[in-house]
């Protein structure tokens, strides 16, 4: 074995007496360390163990015309994965909602995406304990976005079926939102590589489980099935069962096979990022017709018909003094 | 459902002008958007997908008396884990290693532990297209850790065996370095529960994988073993097998039982993040004797008078004017 050179440079750069951050960010604002800041400022230490070992959990709430959609569903969430992470903030539920009512109002978004996270944070010693670890809340609204854009919600998405696995309930409970994407992102790029728009990945047993960020349905016969194991448990996958129930459509979740999604009568994925959304290619087929199916028009109609509900909403304070 | 109450709260907050860090962190030098800054200005964008999906790798490497300990080795795994994400930073693996050399140079640390990452980052017009990012370079150099103290390295580590899974290689290559570890803390905290101080998980035939951080070797009747899959194929792991090979110490890849686990006559286990470390206790039982065993104490040494080989490690080069 050779040895090894000595790392040539040039001469020694100076350490720098501030940080010159030449990024752009969205317009937006976070809530970091008790402090309201533009979105510039919201950032984590790269030795928070909710970077280093995306140790951290969190929930999206979106804000349409001025209101909250079902926030109660996410904050029950974001408290429950706390709670299976064993992280405490030291903060009630009303105080979280106050602090994204005020990202929100401060921001002045109409419409937003709104994510609350918590991370382990860092120990003061800077040990690997995450018992030592102080944990860190923080949270920001920025423009709401969607996973489709208008044209994809006209003509319905292009998915492709991706062999990656999604990671399994035996390594990481899905029901403990996260920032585990590695598969989904390879998925993604698979999708991307067969000319799809997004991607669906499997289970072990090679039935569907979700795609980046969403869940999804097939629907057959009058019928939604979306699958029941190693799945994020979306709120809008929630909002179709209930949904369905006032509407009288029957949905049941199960096992979803390749097999049983190809031969679909329709087939919509549903997000906090742009609500329930139709798909009408899978790989290199339409999906029946490849038009959007009755079913799954009825449904988005519905969904947003929900947004001026007070049951399902609450309206940001934007006046307050 | 009754109608959602409106989000109470004090009066409206003000938008802070700038962001005032509240924390302490480590002495250190990182390097960000082309800057060398204290580790206080170490951070990443929320909305960076490095954060926000782990969409991310990394490698760490160390320095020990003024040099770097293995750096090819180190530099080849982040580039590969680079280009298997399909993540390009634009700079040479010199160019890397320089960076890497200015940061522990102005830190002034002889004995640091550098990382260097790549995230996916952020589309200029924050669309959700990962092909759209703009990946981002970060390095930081901080003082040296270990996995085991100077009081567990003497009497060797308490470990417990947990359940959980290891996220297996059909979801996430383990042999791209990530972040993605909710499965590990979740195993030290398993760990915790019952009384022991690190863990190890298992792989999904039920055989033992690795551990927060390092992988685990059994000795039996004079040879090693360790698991040949589903783990990351460690740096340090891979040094034991060289230094077995100078020794003449027989060592093998290959399925590792829970059950030989428990039998075997020493255990020892691999980190960048101190070395070879001796493991004595397993759940509630000893190794063996329960004390560290004599192929465990050859191999640490060995290991250590490697930090002054010219042919396995770098000088830093403190004195550049």
């Amino acid at each position: 074995m050779a040895n090894q050179a000595p790392i040539q440079s040039a001469r020694r750069p100076l350490l720098s007496s501030g940080y010159n951050d030449p990024n752009r960010y969205p317009h937006g604002v976070a809530y970091v360390d008790e402090q309201y800041v533009p979105m510039a400022d919201a950032k984590v230490s790269v030795l928070d163990w909710g970077f280093l070992h995306s140790d951290a959990t969190y929930d999206t709430v979106h804000v349409w015309n001025g209101r909250f959609f079902r926030l109660d569903l996410h904050l029950d969430r974001f408290f429950s994965g706390m709670q299976a992470l064993r992280m405490d903030i030291g903060l009630s539920r009303d105080h979280v909602a106050s602090i994204l009512d005020n990202c929100v109002a401060l921001s002045g978004h109409r419409s937003a995406y709104v994510e609350m996270i918590c991370t382990r944070g860092m120990s003061p010693v800077f040990d690997r304990d995450p018992r030592r670890a102080v944990n860190r809340f923080m949270a920001f609204a920025v423009p709401y976005g969607s996973v489709a854009n208008d044209e994809q919600m006209e003509r319905g998405l292009h998915l492709a079926i991706s062999d990656t696995v999604r990671i399994p309930p035996q390594s990481v409970d899905p029901a403990i939102k996260n920032y585990h994407w590695l598969d989904l992102v390879q998925g993604l790029y698979d999708a991307y590589d067969r000319g799809a728009e997004t991607a669906l990945v499997l289970d072990l047993d090679g039935n569907v489980a979700e795609g980046p960020g969403f869940n999804v349905f097939a629907i057959n016969n009058g019928s939604l099935l979306t699958p029941d194991r190693g799945i994020l448990p979306g709120i809008t996958r929630k909002t179709v069962f209930e949904l369905c129930s006032e509407l009288h459509i029957r949905a049941a979740a199960g096992p979803l096979s390749v097999a049983a999604l190809r031969d679909a009568d329709e087939v919509l994925i549903t997000s906090t990022a742009g609500g329930i959304m139709p798909v009408t290619r899978l790989d290199d087929r339409p999906i029946a017709d490849g038009r959007v199916g009755p079913i799954t028009r009825r449904l988005i109609d519905a969904y947003w018909q929900k947004h001026d509900d007070p049951a399902w909403t609450t309206p940001v304070n934007y006046d307050k003094a």
